[in-house]
C-alpha cells in the first residue's frame, strides 16, 4: 500500500501527488445518466459489471440509478460488494474449488447470488454446497456465442446443462449468459452489429430449445459497453452487463462510433508528472506500466495530440515530443489508460475531482480481489 | 483487498486457493546464494532492486546475505522498506514535486537515501528540500548509456551536473547511475555483452571527465539480472542493481544463456485452476491479466509443454490443448509469469512454499506504492 494518499478532499488538482487515478465526476455522472437513459423504457435491465471499477461507491450509484445489481468476476470481489450493501450479484464466471464454493454459498445468505456453469461437474458441486449450506443459488448456463472462451455450444449441450440445473433442488435455473467479449472492440460499427446479431441468434435458438423442454428461461444476460445497444434491441437479451461505460478508456475510444451509439466520455485518467526532460525529443513521465496497464496498448495523452506515449517500463513512460518547448520538467499531464479494468486494479483509491477541486477519495475496495 | 487469504502456513499446496502468487523457497534461496557467490571477492557490491519483489522479508534476506541495501523506484516504495528496517536505499529515479521531495528528505533522517538527477532544476529542488529539512542526500547523475529513457548524455553534460551537485552543500555527489535496461533482454549473449561494453565505455569516460575536475566518483551503479556479469567484470561499475534474479520470469528465461551466465531458477509462479473445459481444444484457467501481467507477453505453463497459454482477459486465461485428455476441470497448474515485477504488484501476499507445504505468507508491503 502507498504509505500516503495522493490527495485529500478539498485539494486543488495541482496538489495531487502523481501518479494518481483521477475520476472526473462531471463526466462520470453524465456517463451514468446516459446509460440509464439508453435503457429507460426498453424493458432491458442493467446489471452493471463491477470488475472494471471495483469500487462500492460506484456500484451504489449505479443501483440508485436503476441497475438491478452488479456483475463480479470473482467470488472475493463479490464479497466486497455484498459487504458494502449490494444485494444482487452475478458472478459471471465458473467457480471451482471447495473454498470458493463455500464463500459463494455464504454470500447467498446475505444477497441474491448468481453464478455460471458450462460443465456438469460444476452443477453437481454447486448443488452440493448449496444443499450443505442451506441456500439457493441462481445458475446461468454460459453459452459460447462467439467469444470462444468459456461456455457450451448453443443448442443441445446448453439444453442438457439447463435440464441438469433445473433438476437440482437447491439451484434455481435463471437462464443464459451470452457474452461476446471480442465483439466489444471490433472497430467498425457494422462488424459489432453483425457479431451481436450472430450471438442473439444463438441465444434465441438455445432459449427456444430449453423452453421446448418445459423449462422457463427467465433471463438472457450479456453485452458490454461496445455493443449493448444491439443486445438491447435484439428482442432476446433482457439484461445488460456493461461496465466500462462509467470510465471509458483508449481502447473503447478507438471504436468507430455508430450512428446511434451513445457518446460516453473519458472520465478516468492517470494524472502524471514529467520527471525527466534530458533531451528535446523525449519527456519521461512518472506513470509506467504499474500505473497504466498496457495490455490493450499504450495510453494517450489527454488533449495533447502533440505528445505521444511511446514506451512504458515499470515506473517510466516515455513521451515522444516533436517540439522541445512542448512540455517542461514538472508539468502535469493526464493519460487516458489503454484499458480501464486492469488500470483501476493498480490503485487503492480513486481521486474524484470536480472542476479544479478534489471532492472525494473513493476506496477501490475490491482491488486485488483475485480469489 | 482480497477478503480472505489464499492459504495459511501449514496448508498442503493443494489447499491453496487460486489464483495465488507462489514462491518456491528452495529455488528462491538457491538464487539468493548464487548471486552472493557471483559477487564474492569481486569488489563489486550488490544493491538489490526491490521494485520487483516489493517485499520487506526478501530485502532483509538480501541484506543478510551481503547486499549493501536496496534500490527502489518510488519514494513511497522506499518508505515501506525504511519502515521495515532497511537502512540504505537508492531511489533509482528522478523525484519531482514538493510532496515527494519532503517525504524523501524525511526518510533521510532514518536511512541513507540516494536519488538520481538528470536536470539542473532537480539538483536545485533537492538542495532546497535537504537544506530545509536539515538532511544530506546522496545524489547520482543518471547517464544515458543506451537505454534512451532518462539520463544526460555521457561526458560534458554529466560533468556539469556533477559539478552542480558537488557545489550544493546539503547534497553528496556519489557518482553515476548507468543502467542499460533494454540490454537485459537482448536474447543473444554476445549482444548483451556488446551493449554493456558500450555502456561501460560511456561510464568510464564520464567518470574520468568528472575526476579530471577534481570531483571524486565513489560509485558507478547499474546492471540487471540479464547483464550483471558484464558490469561486474567491467572494471568501472562497482555496484550491481539486479532484482529479478530472486524470481526469474518467462522473459528472462527466454534469454539464451551465455557460457558463464548464472543458472538462476524460476522461483515465482502463479498457481491457477482449470475452471472451464467446455471443449476439447481449450481449457480456461482462473488466472488472467489481473493475475499475471502480460506486458512482456503471455505466461508459460510450468513443466507442461503440451499446454500453451494463448490469450489473457481480465480474469480468464485460455490454454490451447492438443489432447482432450491433457488437463481436466479443476486441475491445478503453475504459470511462469511473463514479467515478474508487475505481476508481483497485483498481489497482497507471497505464498511461500517448501516442497508440498505452505511455510509462510509474506506481505508484499510495497504493492501499489506508486507515489
Amino acid at each position: 500500500m502507498t504509505p500516503w494518499k495522493a490527495a485529500r478532499p478539498g485539494d486543488h488538482i495541482h496538489a495531487i501527488d502523481t501518479p494518481a487515478l483521477v475520476l472526473d465526476l462531471d463526466a462520470f455522472e453524465r456517463n451514468l445518466a446516459r446509460m440509464a437513459e439508453a435503457l429507460r423504457g426498453s424493458g432491458v435491465r442493467l446489471r452493471a459489471h463491477a470488475k472494471c471499477h471495483k469500487t462500492p461507491e460506484i456500484a451504489l450509484r449505479q443501483v440508485a440509478l436503476g441497475a438491478v445489481g452488479i456483475c463480479c468476476q470473482k467470488v472475493s470481489e463479490a464479497a466486497v460488494f455484498v459487504a458494502a450493501g449490494i444485494e444482487d450479484v452475478l458472478v459471471t464466471n465458473q467457480v471451482m474449488g471447495e473454498t470458493k464454493l463455500r464463500h459463494l454459498a455464504a454470500l447467498a445468505r446475505r444477497a441474491r447470488m448468481g453464478v455460471l456453469v458450462d460443465h456438469p461437474e460444476q452443477v453437481q458441486a454447486l448443488a452440493a454446497v448449496a444443499q450443505a449450506e442451506g441456500v439457493t443459488l441462481d445458475v446461468y448456463v454460459e453459452v459460447n456465442v462467439g467469444a470462444n472462451r468459456c461456455g457450451v455450444a448453443p443448442g443441445e449441450e446448453a439444453v442438457r446443462l439447463a435440464q441438469q440445473v433445473a433438476a437440482s433442488l437447491p439451484l434455481h435455473f435463471m437462464g443464459l449468459h451470452c457474452y461476446h467479449g471480442p465483439a466489444q472492440h471490433l472497430r467498425a460499427p457494422q462488424d459489432r452489429a453483425a457479431a451481436i446479431a450472430g450471438a442473439a441468434e444463438a441465444a434465441r435458438a438455445t432459449r427456444a430449445a430449453i423452453e421446448a423442454c418445459g423449462i422457463a428461461v427467465e433471463r438472457v444476460t450479456g453485452a458490454g459497453t461496445g455493443s449493448f445497444l444491439h443486445e438491447r434491441d435484439s428482442g432476446v437479451f433482457n439484461e445488460i452487463q456493461a461496465g466500462s461505460y462509467v470510465f471509458m478508456d483508449r481502447d473503447y475510444g478507438d471504436n468507430q462510433r455508430g450512428e446511434n451509439d451513445i457518446p460516453f466520455e473519458h472520465a478516468l485518467f492517470v494524472r502524471t508528472t514529467v520527471m525527466s526532460r534530458a533531451t528535446p525529443e523525449r519527456a519521461v513521465v512518472d506513470a509506467g506500466l504499474k500505473a497504466s496497464s498496457v495490455d490493450s496498448g499504450m495510453p494517450t495523452v489527454w488533449q495533447r495530440s502533440d505528445l505521444r506515449y511511446v514506451k512504458a517500463s515499470d515506473e517510466h513512460g516515455v513521451l515522444a515530443t516533436a517540439d522541445a518547448a512542448a512540455v517542461a520538467l514538472g508539468d502535469p499531464l493526464m493519460l487516458v489508460p489503454g484499458h480501464c479494468d486492469p488500470t483501476v486494479n493498480l490503485y487503492d483509491d480513486l481521486v474524484c475531482v470536480r472542476g479544479e477541486r478534489v471532492e472525494a477519495l473513493w476506496p477501490i475496495a475490491a482491488r486485488g480481489a483475485l480469489l
